[in-house]
């Protein structure tokens, strides 16, 4: 029930919480920074799955699984990778529990200590290229297109549901080449089936871009990612595609005889999405009554409730549900019938706006006079009578009005959010009591980028896929800007 | 290739451990115990996982997500299950890594000691059920009918791929119920699950029966079980279903509000199968040239392969092939076609035939003028020259033929290879050259069962469903038995 549910307008991030726990989607575990998926927040991310897993398998990659645990020594290979994860590593160093002596229950046995400690995967390039070291020994065995759906582990001090927890669920690809050039077309082809993923399954628009070196992945030679623009005016990294260059492959050893019969070192890139995507998904849609799921998303996309006064009515009015859903079955929607007796007709409807379904049916026994089916639509709450013989045909039709109406809605927003300033004291204004996605320009330098963050908390988001063609002077600095930078405070 | 794959009837460990590497499905990683599964091992898992996934689901069972560790107090919770598991725990003791004072990379960080120790987890039961504490209130909330799709860690001193690694994939199912009859009605749904799922898509023959007190699972009343039997003569678990009574819900103070309004304490079940299925496959279908899949499982049915001499043949056989392969995908059956010109035709046979593809299907320019194509099974490695035309019918029913086939053959392996013994002599023979199944009649005691595992090394491998009906003497002590319980050596 939406009762109790905080106005995102007065409190955004308490509206937050209390959606993802309210509408059944997550909660925190009792083991600090982990978080538990609950079946319908966990059906959100299975339909991601199925979809994203389907793009990378047409466009040619496998899925594979390698170990949870990294030696230490590993992870310590690539210099910038582990200065990146050293701080937030969990570490395994006995391998066996015995009863105590002196009757305290089970302590770790002192005797069952690891010669080398091992790391729960914060990501998984340094196992992976040790790996691939043995699968590639020429041109033939590349390219190698691999991804893997796993869990990691990033210790995190402040966790928020779905956000940043210290457990995660993720898909991380992982690709070797022959050459630079189509490795960065790997790169940027991840990058736009996350974009067009993002936009036409989840329906948030984002941004394309590179991250400055200070926002890069550690070990990475250039981070490319999708931003999207949260209804709080915050910007969230939605998934990131990096080009790693031979720096793995470097630092362990990959190489590979060539078509000419050289030895040359492999190029790599890596890329992932995450559970974060349920926050992005809340964040863009949802409102004060709940969640508002795009329908190539919902796990239900039309959910049908009888309305009954008396056991006659409630046979006739059942009977005429199932018709519709059946109808509505053999066009591939996915339908629930609610003809629960213990709960009243209001309650399901506040039950199914709280979980974002994005159609509503009711059919009652005026209804069945008039032949008629009442229709509710979630996205913009209204409702309207229809001929219940043309429900096959206009169901269909308003799921993708729906999802369109999100996509554009989200878009709108953003661009009612996106500013473009000429000096700091405007960027520092907006910053301030507005938020949302600022283009200014930039000298490119890393003390003007922690400067800004520093005084506004707002980091650069991305450097545009168009950044070169306009150049200009530093808002702060006024030394010389290649082009505009994407500015925001970042979830 | 198959060049250098020992004999099953020579040395059968050996078969099964340059088979699972030569046909590219797992190796052991640089993490002592933990595998790599790589990506054709990996296509494996995922078919199973979604079969699985799809009977869950339609008997009205869902996913959800708990975290990776547990804290080391809640595994102590429940006597039994952690005397069980203690023993081969990873144990995480720090949160973080720093830079070494001396100069020697990483070392883990003193000052980052956790509180108190996490587990990664062995099994969830004890994480889920601190968690159903929170879930469950009054009878409405129940059943709860979950599952989860995880990596679990449990620590090996001796490791083999699939069949025993430290760190595996699983299915664990963990349910919450009213009464007694209704979590003994889903163990046993459970159980039957997993036997139509073995014996129908994996074509796995399999008893069903009770562990003894000594073999059931740490922390059950009772451990239901699916035993196959491998071309060596040793038997596998390949599925457990475990009857949880209210062991659990007591430990972690799981109550209900009944009907009536009384207090009473949740009934729990859990269940799972594991990557350790592959190793069965293998083991139980596949011979001296690789491996043999059944086509209900294997992600290519059928394998197309052009013969040519030419660039002109190639065209033409290859567009044949081509129509022939659309053809059988609108049957929707799973095709890859061969037509890479690096490889040679009798190359590419021994590699289809290592990857144990079903179905083969070769066309050269004899084909063309003919109008035929050859039929290759990899089942019994029989060939046939058919009619082109006929190809989407043959093939269809064809597939359906092996999937049988391979049922039935193992089947009578079993049958051939089970055996009712009258004494403890007899019984150490046949278990000691020739392995099987062994009726036998046992007195009930742990301590007759562990002398023969002493003596023998066979255990219990289940006391059949029908155990009762036919009394009997102890083999060992003559003492009265109250039925036939089956022995074997087990993986």
């Amino acid at each position: 029930m939406s009762k109790g549910l905080p106005k995102r307008e007065e409190n955004f991030s308490g509206w937050y919480n209390e959606l993802v726990k309210k509408a059944d989607l997550a909660e925190n575990s009792s083991v600090r920074g982990c978080m538990v998926i609950k079946p319908y927040g966990f059906s959100l991310w299975e339909k991601m799955q199925a979809k994203l897993d389907t793009m990378f398998k047409d466009t040619g990659h496998q899925n594979a699984y390698f170990p949870l645990f990294i030696p230490k020594s590993y992870l310590s290979k690539e210099a910038d990778h582990v200065e990146g994860f050293a701080k937030e590593c969990a570490v395994v160093t006995h391998y066996r529990l015995k009863s105590d002596e002196k009757g305290n229950g089970v302590v770790v046995d002192p005797e069952a200590k690891l010669e080398e400690e091992l790391i729960v995967r914060p990501t998984s390039e340094t196992v992976i290229w040790s790996t691939y070291k043995n699968w590639i020994q020429s041109y033939r065995d590349l390219p190698l297109l691999v991804n893997q759906w796993a869990n990691v582990v990033r210790w995190e001090m402040r966790t928020r549901l779905f956000l940043r927890t210290s457990e995660f669920l993720w898909q991380e690809g992982h690709t070797a080449h022959e050459n630079k050039k189509e490795a960065e077309e790997e790169t940027l082809k991840i990058l736009n089936i996350y974009s067009e993923f993002l936009e036409k399954t989840m329906a948030i628009p984002v941004l394309k871009g590179l991250k400055s070196e200070n926002e890069k992945f550690a070990g990475a030679e250039e981070t490319y990612c999708v931003e999207a623009l949260m209804q709080d005016g915050k910007a969230l990294q939605a998934g990131t595609s990096h080009f790693l260059g031979q720096n793995f492959s470097k630092a362990f050893d990959v190489q590979f005889a060539t078509s000419e019969g050289k030895k040359e070192f492999v190029w790599g890139t890596s890329w992932g999405v995450s559970t974060r995507l349920v926050g992005a998904l809340i964040m863009t849609h949802s409102d004060d009554k709940g969640l508002v799921l795009p329908p190539n998303l919902a796990p239900i996309q039309v959910v049908l409730i009888p309305i009954f006064n008396s056991e006659e009515e409630f046979k006739l009015v059942t009977k005429k549900i199932k018709d519709v859903g059946e109808k509505l079955k053999s066009k591939n929607i996915s339908i629930k019938i609610d003809d629960r007796k213990n709960h009243k007709p209001g309650w399901k409807f506040s039950e199914y706006e709280l979980k974002g379904i994005p159609v509503r049916i009711v059919i009652g026994p005026k209804d069945l006079e008039n032949n008629t089916v009442e229709l509710a639509r979630r996205d913009n709450l209204s409702k309207e009578i229809i001929d219940l013989n043309e429900v096959d045909i206009i169901i269909p039709k308003l799921l993708k009005e729906i999802q369109a109406n999100l996509f554009n809605k989200a878009k709108v927003f953003r661009e009612e959010n996106t500013y473009y300033v000429k000096d700091y004291k405007e960027f520092k204004e907006i910053i301030k009591n507005k938020g949302g996605f600022i283009y200014a320009h930039w000298d490119g330098s890393k003390e003007t980028e922690n400067l800004i963050k520093k005084e506004t908390k707002a980091t650069i988001r991305c450097i545009p896929m168009d950044y070169n063609i306009n150049p200009g002077k530093c808002i702060v600095t006024g030394k010389k800007s290649k082009g505009l930078v994407i500015f925001g405070k970042a979830y």
